[in-house]
């Protein structure tokens, strides 16, 4: 069938393959100095937020993206208390780390304050704890903010970013994961949303090939299903400055103080299990 | 973007979501007496069937959704040697079931031969078992097969159908499942295809719901991606006549003597880890 005007269409014509949502009434529409940014209220998906074409964040299925980008690397260090977000503008990703009670500071460095603004206005649930007293919006070039940070003044740094071109295509770099080494303590581990495992399989490649040239001692890859985004299966990959990522806290997680609809301990354990055809591709070595 | 007259789409209106092929290249259409088939030939998923506007199959994906509803079911089974499939005119899960050596007959009751037919000249890989000694094609309702299927004759039913409406409604019904069961040996075990878990989680609970009452003593759901069907997320249900479902033969997955992209022994058992939300919905008493 052939859709008419009451649909929003993200389309990947290299990749052959789009998603529409029905309800394309738009709401808001702005160029900032950055990128293009477009709110429609969709009919079954809630509102939704649109960057450059590409779906960013829908009422609907939001939750999953969050709580994993969040939840596995915050389990996975013994004692996070210093967190960094680069990009995250929406600011579900904040709330969803602080929603853990040991976590002392976070800042949010988004390139990009309009992003911000218009969660404010559009996604409110998404950004409740924007005036936790431990929550920091910055607004700047999350390289500039690594660059600057002290040697392991941060537990988990966690790029919340758009697509690995554009803006964010030197938070995918070898020389930017060296700085966030650097910035990381003993303990520290990074996680970087990283693409639809289905359709990326190359960038999922090469970011655990640049991970690991900048020093970090192991990488992982977890995938979730993400309905909204291109093949609707989604990655994000974790790496530890020192020793392995073979284990979390499974019983703080099984006994987390707070609700959650898409992560709990065991779908942390599962969510790192690949599949053969993803496993022979990153050729891991373990 | 607006799509233009080159990609073919799936729309499900009612949940306000669409995905797109580009190549929309129509190589087949005819009206059955059964249902609306067409074959296109797409840019980057290869060949397409398409069953009243539905995506069935493409080249590229179908690999995830023929495991998963073939090996779990399998090797959830003791030493299954005779196995119905119901539905699963394109073959692929043909295929998979006769990559077990153990496995003595199958019977495939496809409604619709002209489905099987189109399979073999646009999708010869997924018939390269249909001339097996093993195999018995056979064009008919599903539902008359089982019924006249002796007690306990059966191992395995696997339930490979479109979509719980039209035709295939009567496949998700609690009548139908009773004569399952009782064509089924006392280690039988049935697997349903049971639709996307973010947009039909009350299809599943229906289905958990008609196969109980049907006399089932255990269902469980597993999940898995499939880009090309709504929401990239799918799912099947497994049901078994006798005792519960929590354990499968699982060396003898890990040690499968045949290749496989999607499905492991690991992936085994993550599958059947659900999240919060639908765990919840479930309402699982376990």
């Amino acid at each position: 069938m052939k859709l008419d005007g009451s649909w929003f269409t993200e389309a990947a014509p290299e990749e052959g393959i789009a998603l529409s949502l029905k309800g394309a009434h738009r709401l808001h529409a702005e160029q900032t100095p950055y990128q293009n940014i477009e709110i429609y209220e969709t009919d079954t998906f809630g509102t939704l937020m649109v960057i450059d074409g590409c779906v960013m964040v829908t009422d609907r299925d939001n939750f999953i993206y969050h709580e994993m980008l969040a939840h596995p690397v915050l389990y996975s260090h013994p004692a996070p208390r210093r967190v960094l977000i680069i990009g995250g503008g929406d600011c579900g990703t904040l709330r969803e780390v602080l929603r853990h009670a040991g976590v002392q500071s976070v800042v949010q460095a988004e390139l990009d304050e309009r992003v911000t603004r218009l969660a404010e206005e559009y996604f409110p649930a998404l950004c409740e704890a924007n005036h936790d007293p431990r929550a920091q919006l910055s607004f700047c070039d999350g390289i500039d903010l690594v660059e600057d940070a002290a040697d392991e003044s941060l537990d988990i740094i966690i790029i919340d970013s758009t697509d690995p071109v554009g803006p964010a295509a030197g938070l995918f770099g070898e020389a930017f994961y060296r700085q966030c080494r650097r910035a990381l303590g003993e303990a520290g581990v990074l996680v970087q949303q990283s693409e639809s495992p289905f359709l990326y399989e190359r960038v999922i490649c090469d970011l655990h090939r640049a991970l690991r040239t900048a020093g970090f001692a192991d990488t992982r890859t977890l995938t979730f299903p993400q309905p909204t985004y291109p093949s609707g299966w989604w990655s994000a990959t974790l790496a530890k400055k020192e020793g392995r990522l073979n284990s979390f806290r499974r019983s703080d997680a099984a006994n987390q103080p707070f609700a959650t609809r898409y992560y709990s301990a065991a779908i942390h354990e599962t969510a790192f299990v690949l599949p053969p055809f993803l496993r022979e591709a990153l050729a891991f070595s373990r």
